[in-house]
């Protein structure tokens, strides 16, 4: 399908996005100030190898009782979403027509987090190797977080330092629980000590409700995006608020998708509770003490103005990231999002770009 | 403690609450409009009687592996808490004070729902019947929520059309999960069929995490306020709108506390995701038309312009409605917070009243 660039890159691009997905925006006016060219950068675009997608759908053929393996059951290798996830070709040709100039690549969820120790150790090694060629290729139009395996703790600090100092990547992912255990356990502390020491961000990923709470989100297909993994990242998130993690790690930087994953809107009554029963809590930190110093969010999949806005004043602009999730969510949207939105041109420029290059080390355009 | 009742009325509203708080509010200049007396009507205000007290205090003194047995294993018949709930004068003293004209009462979190059937059945007949003794006896101040017993839903049924013809009460409360139930499960629906004749508003209060989704909030003291309580009250809100609940009983009104407990925040995405899958959801409707026909929210216990505002912008105002949350909050902060806020005057008055006027059926002023 032919697109006018020009109309993608901020004029007239609610006419385009009806061409693109057959749907109707509200086509408001466009200020020519917003048609001025800002790099894009999308930050949470999930990617995968051969092998891994192969892994996930012997996962889905088991008769695993788990959510995530309940996802993975109708995926073949001729499913779309296999070949989206791997196909960089496919990926840079829709990115070409948006003016989408970086996507920060990450292991499909659920990463390695569901194979044995070893199998995930290696599968994450392969992953980012295979990602960091990538980035190599065409280091103007990819960055990268790298995976490591939670299941075992210290060859993932061995491989955060060697994703950073060796293949040069550019922060790293994990999809929330990992056999159903959350990052709070110090025995997974070295982790956040290895990435804190290389300044490189860790993004909390979803995936399904760990098997512990798994029941109430296994009905009516509430499991994935319309409930269950807000529900997964977001007690994650606030389990490493209250056990201390970033007292301990106080440069540590997290970052959570999906306009922050419910837990921006209940921050005033999250803090209100921590100051009633401080004595309670190991954290000295107020959660929202702890969100505009340790925490950034993306606005992946959620394309919502009243969300963003409520975001840029809560948490400031500075810690908000433009994300798509693509090819689980298509590109075109969350161009058109961007360029419609009602903030201010200070503010897009730091959400669609400025603050990854300040979070990820992406050098400046 | 002697307050000016003039500074709670609307005028230096930030001064008195620092008086009887002793922490700062920031002070902002109120305009004289706002110093106008609206009518103050709380809609989510906790109280019981000794018998439910006794009853519950005991099921904190068992061994119960259950987060809301947890919550109440520190309360004894001495606890301040037992004494606010059940002293009329004592919130009487303070509603004086404040200018709060009525609180609508309900029995207080987890209700009967932790007792066994006939147990329950009986103790919400006695709740209701001296809840109707106190608002006749003080009619321009109080209403009241009735309680009813999940575990028999036909004897419910009946009770909810007892409290509404015989002992006049204003609607039902229930607090989410019974024995880890959610309501949209068809033996439940004779209780919204009752309530949808007899246009009775049903308000799911929250109580902790329900038993099979429990474990990753029973750590650092979140299954309550802090976070799990949203948790338990949207997953229960989300089954109900994807169960067809709405679709069966399109008059049917819910009410959701805590500023709709974190669905709001969310609901673009959930819309998204409904309207991808629509073939897997029994209901036809998106959750974003359910949310402005069946679905009200109060603002208990978060006291936040930005999510008010939130609130006010995806909803409308309609929707919004204040509460309290006495004596689990404390009232002044609340009274200042809708003072202060910055919303509409004709905004301010439909939340501190007029929708509870309507939603309520209480006789305007």
């Amino acid at each position: 399908m032919a697109i006018d660039r020009r109309t993608l890159l901020g004029v007239g691009v609610a006419a385009a996005s009806t061409a693109l997905l057959g749907k109707t925006h509200a086509a408001s006016e466009i200020p020519a100030s917003r048609a001025k060219r800002l790099r894009r950068i999308a930050t949470e675009e999930a990617w995968s190898i051969p092998e891994h997608i192969e892994a996930l759908i012997g996962i889905g053929q088991t008769s695993w009782d788990n959510l995530d393996a309940m996802s993975w059951r109708p995926v073949t290798a001729a499913s779309p979403l296999a070949r989206r996830l791997v196909d960089i070709d496919e990926r840079l040709r829709i990115m070409d027509q948006l003016g989408v100039d970086m996507h920060v690549l990450s292991l499909t969820s659920p990463g390695v987090q569901m194979f044995e120790r070893a199998h995930a150790v290696a599968m994450a090694a392969l992953a980012n190797d295979r990602m960091a060629e990538i980035i190599r290729a065409r280091p103007a139009r990819f960055a990268g977080l790298a995976s490591f395996a939670p299941q075992d703790p210290a060859r993932a600090a061995k491989e955060i330092e060697r994703c950073v100092t060796k293949l040069k990547l550019n922060g790293f992912i994990v999809n929330s629980h990992t056999n159903n255990e959350y990052l709070d356990l110090p025995k997974y502390w070295e982790i956040f000590e290895a990435a804190e020491a290389l300044n490189a961000a860790i993004y909390i990923h979803p995936r399904c409700p760990a098997d512990t709470m798994a029941r109430p989100y296994s009905d009516y297909e509430m499991r994935a995006a319309i409930w269950g993994f807000q529900a997964e990242v977001g007690v994650h998130a606030v389990r490493l608020m209250l056990a201390g993690v970033f007292d301990r790690f106080p440069k540590l930087t997290v970052v959570l998708g999906h306009m922050g994953e419910n837990v921006p809107f209940h921050l005033w009554r999250t803090d209100h509770w921590f100051e009633r029963r401080r004595a309670s809590y190991a954290s000295k930190l107020l959660p929202s003490e702890i969100f505009k110093r340790n925490i950034m969010i993306t606005t992946s999949g959620v394309e919502h103005g009243p969300a963003l806005r409520y975001a840029i004043e809560v948490l400031g602009a500075d810690r908000i990231m433009w994300a798509i999730d693509y090819p689980y969510e298509e590109m075109p949207p969350a161009v058109t999002f961007m360029n419609e939105v009602g903030i201010s041109e200070s503010d897009r420029a730091k959400v669609l770009h400025e603050n990854a290059e300040r979070v990820f080390h992406i050098e400046p355009a």
